[in-house]
């Protein structure tokens, strides 16, 4: 069986965790190889600080089987970063799988492939993905066709061990999920906002409400561009 | 108050996860400061072939508040390198919290942290901390006195998440763990020997066979060295 070649975007400001989550699991699966993308070589440095460094440029790449789309602060950045959205719908044509974790499903709107499209994203912005002409499921992985989305941060390595399932089979994911004894336990029930404290969901909304502002901003000045604008939903009713 | 100081320490052939999970925890907390840590500046190659970057060299770093130790195919080196056992040791004695994550328990064992201590570390190698004068303890996150481990790479989110609680409250952890969408959703139950189904632990086994018996090799020779031979263990009951 050939080799199945998995991109990853690194641009500047991502979350670190969104990337580097799946590509521990794509990298621990036999039979797949990793790309980690940028224009040049150059240390990319994450939001966190962590600076990552690039092992594919974009023209040295080759033609992926899974493009995915990590997210981050810098997804800002990306949505209007044409070098960037002309890489990505490049590589999502020929792609068998057109993939994001968290905000990366923002970039994936920004470059026309959501529209009509069943998609979730971090849920400080799941409600925008619908200005993108997508629609919005409230699901840790949610797959329309060719397209796997994940949602917030940690949704990253439930996303990966479902696409090594869908790409390898379930018993090549399980052995995955055993080696990196990926039986989550965590302390507090607090990881959405339908579970977490009140008060800490107040908390979380109001710290983040100037970038969740400014991200509107940026989705409506992208969605207004020619081409761009949403059509009907496929398989959505209108209202 | 005065700020954290984190220190996690980097080294070749580390497992990145395990680094790279607890690395954004703690970066989204308010209050903490990290080091990546290592001898000199340049690159790190982890396991995957991913490069990370430190930002600290073990000449410049301040007296910690919490050393976090990840684990990795490059613990077996570890285990022996002198220049980071006594790095390991230096930082330990001032350190609020003495921490590891995956196999990163076995270099603590060597730098003579684990003795008579509750411990736990990567299922695989789960038994060989009593080598060490360890008490293995089945548990996501292990916490005795300032010692705190947590098991199997993905364990490492779990970890930071308690050991945020414990620095900064509950409160805190919670806040991270909402931004962070820590709502873990595995597509498999296949994540401990316990869970996993009986074939695919036979297989991830024999493929990890190898890698046990060298480990068993250098722990035997870690432990005969003077010194570090294991006392009595508290509170364990002599067989």
């Amino acid at each position: 069986m050939p080799d199945i070649h998995i991109g990853l975007l690194l641009f500047p400001d991502l979350t670190q965790l969104d990337l580097t989550g799946p590509y521990e699991v794509f990298r621990k699966t036999p039979g797949i190889v990793t790309h980690l993308l940028a224009p040049g070589l150059e240390p990319v440095r994450a939001e966190s600080g962590l600076r990552l460094l690039p092992d594919t440029t974009f023209a040295d790449c080759p033609p992926l089987d899974v493009i995915c789309v990590p997210g981050g602060p810098g997804v800002n950045a990306a949505m209007e970063d044409e070098e960037l959205l002309r890489f990505l719908r490049a590589q999502a044509t020929g792609a068998r799988y057109v993939t994001s974790v968290c905000t990366g499903a923002l970039v994936l709107g920004a470059a026309g492939l959501l529209q009509g499209r069943r998609a979730t994203t971090h849920w400080t912005v799941h409600d925008l993905l619908a200005a993108f002409g997508a629609i919005p499921v409230q699901e840790r992985v949610v797959r329309d066709g060719n397209l796997v989305t994940g949602g917030g941060v940690t949704a990253g390595i439930d996303f990966a061990l479902t696409l090594v399932a869908e790409l390898l089979g379930a018993s090549v994911a399980q052995s995955v999920q055993l080696g990196l004894e990926y039986a989550p336990a965590p302390p507090f029930q607090a990881g959405t906002p339908q579970t977490a404290p009140a008060e800490i969901l107040q908390a979380v909304r109001a710290r983040g409400a100037a970038m969740r502002a400014r991200r509107e901003e940026i989705i409506k000045r992208v969605t207004e561009r020619p081409g761009l604008r949403p059509g009907p939903a496929r398989g959505h009713k209108a209202p």
